[in-house]
């Protein structure tokens, strides 16, 4: 199952040359994250990372940057879940406008004890949560 | 007549204080202006900024800081436009969560040429799209 | 007595005006205060915000953007303090090139326990500092 | 040769669990860039993207995050040149604090018109600079 958000790019993502500054994009898919987590996970994303104190930090990003997007455009953001272990999450992300690729990113998140610094397990409801969405019963 | 638009306070606005850090809500208030020109005056900021290189930089700022905003809040965002001058828009721009006023701002922006870099007096539509939002007629 | 930093416009200050985008100016003069703690108090910004957990709020902006600074130039940030309160500090913040002055502002912090969320009377060390500071003694 | 710059990770770059936010690791490596073009290769930065209008988008980026960074340290990033193509320039890029690693990222840049957004191949002299900067002659 894929998650989607429509985007508009703004004048606040643009750099000089007036297309998406590319570290804006990961502020975008961070909020596409908390999006997931909100209403695709119904899980409550400031709950879980406010309330539990469970982070989400970002190990690892590869990330190809195809065609630059540009102030005014309407762009979808998309991510599924490729894999699912003890402790992280990996993600499969997206940004398109219309047919054309724009950016394509796998993300690898784990989930952490904000009090201790630590991975932990990714807690029981988080994990049914994401199998669900995995198998289409959001 | 008041534009107004929801807005989630996000993890990516916070600092280590876990409230909004004070300048992510100026990115927050020029989006609001953005949409203000999309969809209040129907004008297209794109368009207008990109297209017509008609930019809208800021002169002057007045703002107090009345609570703070915590991740996972959805605040309201609102414009008025409070004087239109000759090249100048002054807004008057707040957020508030329920009944708690948090931040007032009185916001100053100049219409200008992107080509010469000097102000211009406001385009005849922008101004008559700005005289019917304040007459209540968007 | 003022303090001084000198500061280059980076691309990632600038927008499709290519120009520094004014959210941006808000987190250099937030970069200066964190550097005046650091370098013209002698205190250590981290500790008193991430050790000892007092807070450093901005309660009130008057700013005014004179002139756009452009990528590529290295502009002088300054700061001092127009008044110290029972839990506030005034600054007067300044950005100028040359003799070409590009944007003042007015800057009302208070001291707050980052615990309790309240604003909290300025330290005695902290206050000391700042006297001694505004007396030429850094 | 490498490339190598302080910087003091701020109030700025800190996110709700006070650790840097690693989309802001993407500015402070874009930051490095630039600090390399000006000091590194004696090209000035400014001068290529604004005046003779080469940009340097990121094409690809393969990024692992080992530690967090902590405000109020200061950390040590690194630059060094993979590869240079035709149009492209491979940087292995570093954040360390003391003995510990932080990030790792390998990026791609390709030089770009700004007018007609196309590749163009890297212009003789910055080869040339870059060039004499991997065999140590800066």
């Amino acid at each position: 199952m894929i998650f989607e958000r429509e985007r508009l790019i703004r004048f606040s993502h643009c750099d000089p040359a007036a297309i998406v500054f590319f570290p804006r994009y990961f502020v975008m898919f961070n909020d596409l994250v908390e999006d997931w987590f909100d209403d695709g996970l119904r899980l409550g994303y400031a709950k879980v990372v406010g309330g539990r104190r469970i982070g989400l930090p970002t190990v690892s990003i590869h990330c190809e940057f195809q065609r630059p997007s540009r102030m005014g455009e309407r762009v979808l953001l998309s991510l599924a879940v490729e894999r699912l272990g003890r402790s992280s999450i990996t993600l499969s992300v997206g940004c398109r406008h219309g047919e054309e690729e724009r950016v394509r990113m796998r993300q690898v998140l784990v989930t952490q004890s904000l009090d201790s610094g630590r991975a932990v397990p990714i807690p029981d409801d988080i994990r049914a949560a994401i199998e669900a969405f995995q198998q289409g019963h959001p």
